[in-house]
Formats: structure tokens, sequence, C-alpha cells
């Protein structure tokens, strides 16, 4: 078992990783002295369920808690205010209090959603996370939780710290094999951006990496978890420096926002969104090395590089306007200026992006 | 214009009270740094807009600000989820930002529904208050913010505390008169647990005060914000003595959980409550006197101190379980120990209350 303590004062908080972390969540419930008297819910959803739902539940239940579970629909639409209302109403009728916690049991969605419920009900109660994604090591870290509105995704939330993130590697086993891939993308990013060291362990082990051996897991996703929380330590509410996080994000925003559904996972649009990066990191006289290695690396994960041709550039480009401002002609991207290191520059030209846009479609 | 500082950390904010501040807005928001860049909503209500939100625009509008308006339905049911989903939507066709302001003009339903919308918008942008009413003293310090759910009241909601609040003391002509007493219940509860020197000067100006004098009311309303102020610059996330702010409260909510629509208003049924307590803390030893003032300062204010006796007894103790836990026969109560103090005891025996709660059917 790795332990990893993410620094935020008052609301620091540890990732506890390792295999068969979910059999023993009882011990690390006591170890932090969540209520035995107070009821707890476990959000997770209906994929997730099957597999690890019952386990924990019992392996609580044993330990002395009270136990109550709400199952959402599996994928994004579950992420709505509708939703939460839903929780909300699950959370009164198992009668949880101000000292009870509510956990999510899976991946991003649920995370996201069942973190903004403990934010929110009776204005903020304890909350604990059981991430059973790769991408989910990116969400658990940092307290950023929301739900979607029909016209924004992400846009009603909250910060909230959980009190701990029990990381059990076991779980990625039921995993999918797309998931699996686009899963290392944010975990590449986080090389990409802070680590050059942690770059080239990731192009070395890529193997074991794909087929899930725990130990090289547990290691990756401790790294993919070191980076995002001293980034996030320094800017917990997002005024300045976590704004390196969004490498690849607003080319990757932008091709999902156009995609058609389940076209793109988002681990694959940012993937295709940091080779756009470290195109335009070129046209600003950064090395074309940079570009070598983060396609190189991308590619060896399995994840797309290239933009496919029907995509239509003018859509893509009005996207980004939608999400970023423009500038008299510039907009603000995250550029990678060497493998580990990134600079916010605001100074990229229009029609830069829009002929990187262009070159991604042609990418080898 | 008097002012008034919330003291709290980083998130202190000052309450400017005083005639005609609603026209002066925009030198305000200047003085704040409100971004003229970014879009402001203004919320509020279909029975205040009518007679301030057009002022409050034009007066922003010269001053060079862009802003939007929501108008809500009065009332109490426009405190949901629904609503607040309306309110993002109506924020993202604004085009409202992370430097934009929501602004709650109104009472304490929109206080809370605009709050709590600005506090998750974007996981939190600025806020700024406008009260309307002589309620909204209460709700207006110490950042709690909430929609209903169909289950429970203030169940969702954060802790965000505003930029600043301007009280403009002229809108208070516009109340009903049932309303303009209602008002003033919170504002005794504070002179009750805080200031007795407070609380005689409320006895002494209720003519002045009931009459809406703008020096009377800008005074009381001062005095109010101010007690209540410093309790939550102690406690701002409700740990501990903040429970202090719920005299009346108990049998209060148990009133309003069991009477027909609009049979109570809130500031009606705490000030029932607060009599209530009085009765509990003379069986608890404490001196008649306590008793005697509390029922003549309400009575005073044209507020009721009887309950009426179509009201079941039997089913207001099963509210008061369901918003307190009984520990072996005994409850919880914010109890008077002498006007201007408080203390909370949990050896208060549920005959007593049973007993309270019957002999306020006959209170004279």
């Amino acid at each position: 078992m790795m332990e990893l303590k993410v620094d935020l004062g008052e609301r620091s908080y540890p990732i506890y990783l390792g295999e068969g972390l979910l059999q023993e969540a009882s011990a690390y419930f006591d170890k932090h002295g969540i209520s035995k008297r107070s009821p707890i819910l476990i959000v997770t959803d209906d994929s997730v369920a099957g597999y690890h739902l019952q386990p924990v539940k019992d392996g609580l239940q044993a330990g002395g808690y009270n136990v109550h579970s709400f199952v959402v629909p599996s994928g994004e639409s579950s992420k709505s205010l509708h939703m939460l209302e839903r929780i909300v109403t699950a959370s009164l009728e198992a009668g949880l209090d101000r000292k009870s916690a509510i956990v999510a049991l899976g991946g991003g969605v649920v995370g996201d959603l069942a973190g903004f419920a403990a934010a929110s009900f009776m204005r903020g109660i304890a909350f604990i996370q059981m991430p059973t994604t790769i991408l989910a090591h990116d969400s658990s870290v940092g307290g950023k939780v929301a739900v979607n509105h029909p016209l924004a995704k992400n846009i009603i939330g909250a910060f909230h710290q959980p009190e701990m993130v029990l990381y059990d590697v076991s779980t990625l086993s039921t995993l999918p094999k797309r998931d699996i891939s686009a899963g290392f993308s944010e975990m590449i990013k986080h090389g990409l951006i802070w680590d050059a060291e942690f770059t080239s362990w990731l192009e070395e082990n890529r193997e074991r990496l794909l087929a899930l051996d725990p130990q090289a897991l547990q290691y990756g996703l401790y790294q993919g978890c070191r980076v995002k929380s001293l980034v996030v330590s320094e800017d917990e509410r997002e005024n300045g420096l976590r704004a390196i996080l969004n490498l690849g994000h607003t080319i990757g925003h932008a091709l999902e926002a156009v995609a058609g559904y389940n076209e793109l996972l988002h681990g694959e649009a940012i993937s295709i969104g940091m080779v756009g990066s470290a195109r335009l990191a070129m046209k600003l006289g950064y090395s074309e090395e940079i570009y070598t290695v983060t396609k190189r690396v991308l590619q060896d994960f399995g994840l797309p590089v290239r933009l496919p041709e029907h995509y239509d550039t003018a859509q893509i480009m009005n996207a980004m306007m939608h999400d970023k401002k423009f500038k008299e002609g510039t907009m603000t991207f995250v550029i990678p200026t060497e493998i580990g290191r990134v600079e916010i520059r605001s100074d990229v030209r229009r029609e830069w992006v829009e002929e990187v846009v262009e070159q991604l479609k042609r990418e080898a």
C-alpha cells in the first residue's frame, strides 16, 4: 500500500493506493473517525455496482457501519441536478445527518456527482472517494465536483475536498480496453507538464501498465496523483497555476463539443489536444522533440493522435471561441516548453490554431 | 449611512445601511472592484421587481455595468433546484463568467436562491445582497444559502459569503404590514440572545420602528446585523456557538411544518417559539421575568405569542422529533437564562416540551 498526502492545510487528505483496499474499507473508515451512528450513503453506477457494491457494503456493515446505497445509470447524463435531487431524497430517506458521509464508488461521473451531493447536502458533509477507473486518479485529487447543465458541462458545482481517497487498483481489472487506454491520457499529461522522468518511466513501462500489472499501476497512479496534488496544493481555488492542468484541454474540449455522442472519450480528445499543443509549441519556436515525444508516448498507449478528417475546422474553432476568449486575434494556451514543463501563453495566434487543427487531420 | 464589517478573515465583508443606497449601487460596485467587463445578473422576485428592479438596473448601467436580470415568482416555492437550473440558464445566456457577480435583490427567499446560484455557478462567483425586507437582515449575515427539497427545507446549499450587503432602508416602505411585524421577530431574537440593552431599545422605539422611521430602522438593523455577525464570526461553519441563533426555532420550525401554507410566517412561528423557550426556561428554574419580557416585546411588535388551538400537540411533537434527536427522553434547546443571554441545554425533558406546547395554546 502507498499513501500520498494532498496538502491543503486544514483540508488535507490522504490517498491510499493498493490492492484489495475496498475489502478493508472499514479499517480505513475507523482510522478517519467516520461516524458509526450516522448512516453512510454509497453512490455508484450500474456498471460498477455489479462488481463492487455488495462486497464494499458487506465489509463496512461487518465493521459496524450503517450503510445505504444509491445506484445511478452509468454515463455522463447522470451528472444532472435531477440526479442530485434523487441522491438527496435517498439521503433523507436513509436518515443522513451532518456527521454522515457520502461515498463515491466509481469513476469520474460518480465522483463528480456524489461529491457535489456531499458538498451541498446540509451545506456540506464528509465525502469519501473510491475510484474504480484509471482516469479517476485525476478527478480524485483537487476537490472539483459538479453536475452538468443542458447548456454546459460542470457548470454547477463546488470545491469540496474528500476525507480520503481509497484507490483499490484491483478494481481496474474490470475496465474495458478502450477505457484503459483513455485512462492513461491524464497520467501522461501529468508527466508532460511536470516530470520528465515520470514521462520516461511511462514509456518504459507501458506494457506492464496496459496489462494492468498492479505494482506498475500503483506506482503510475501514485505519480499522477502526486503531480496533480502538488499543483492543486499551490492553487486550490484555480486562480493561477492550476491552469497548467489544462494542457491539451482547450482543443480537447472543442473536439468533445463537436463530436457525436461517445465518438471520443475525454482521454482520447485530450490526447489529440496534447499533440496540438506540441504543434503550437513549434509555432512558438520550441523544439520539435517535444512534439515527437508527446506523440510517441500517446501512440504507445494506444491513444489517438490524429483527428478524423470529417471534423469541421470551423466548428472546432467556434467551440474554442466559446470556451476561451480571443483577445485581438490571440488566445491563451498551455504550451509545452520542454518535456516536463509548460507555460501559459496568451500570444497564440488564431491562424496558428487553425493551421494546427488542419495538421491534426494529417498526422501519421 | 452606517457600515458594519462582518469579520470572517479573508471572507470578511461590509454591510452598508442607509437611505437611497440602491440608487448609488454603482458607486459601491466600483468601490468593491466588481468587473465592468463581465455581465452581472440580478435575481429578484415578481413582487420586488415592480418597485426596484428598473431603478437598480438603470443606475448600474449608467455606471458602465453590463446588467441582466431574472425574475422568479415570489414565495418559498421558488427555492428549488428547478429554479436554480433556470438561473444558471439565464447566467449562461447572459454570458456570465468567473469574474461576474450575481445580485440578490429581495428578501430571504431571493437571497437564499441567488446566493446558492452564486455559490455553485462555475463553482462559485461573487455574490452581492440587496435586501428589501426587515427579516432579510438576518439571512444577509452568515453566508448560509440554500434551496429546498420536497422533503426538507434548506437541505441543499452552501456557505457562501457575499462581497457586500447593500441595505437600503427606503425599500422597506413597500412591505405589507404583516411582513413588517414578522420582520422584527429575528431582530428581537438578536436582542434576547445577546444584548439586553438593545432589547430595551427595541421596546422603547417600537412605534418609530413599526412606522418604519428610517433612522430607527437603520439603527435597529445595524444592531441586529451586529449581533448576528459577532456570532457568525466565531463560528462560520456552524459547529458550536452559532446554534444560539436558533432561539425559538425548534418549536418554530415544528409549527411551520404542521401549519397550512401561509398560515404562519417564519417570524410569527419563531415568535411563538421564543415564548415557548422562555416557558421552558422557567421549567429549568430560571426567572419568570425572562418570560414576561419576551412575551411583552413580541406582543408590542404585533407578533403572535399564542398558538391557535387547532394545532395538534402530537403532530408538533412529531415534527420536533424529526428536526432534533431525542436522547433518552430529553432534547436540546436554546434556553434564555436572562435577557441578553442564552444557553444550549440538552436536558430538556420531553414532557416539559409537551406541556409548554399546551400552555402556548392558552397564552393570554
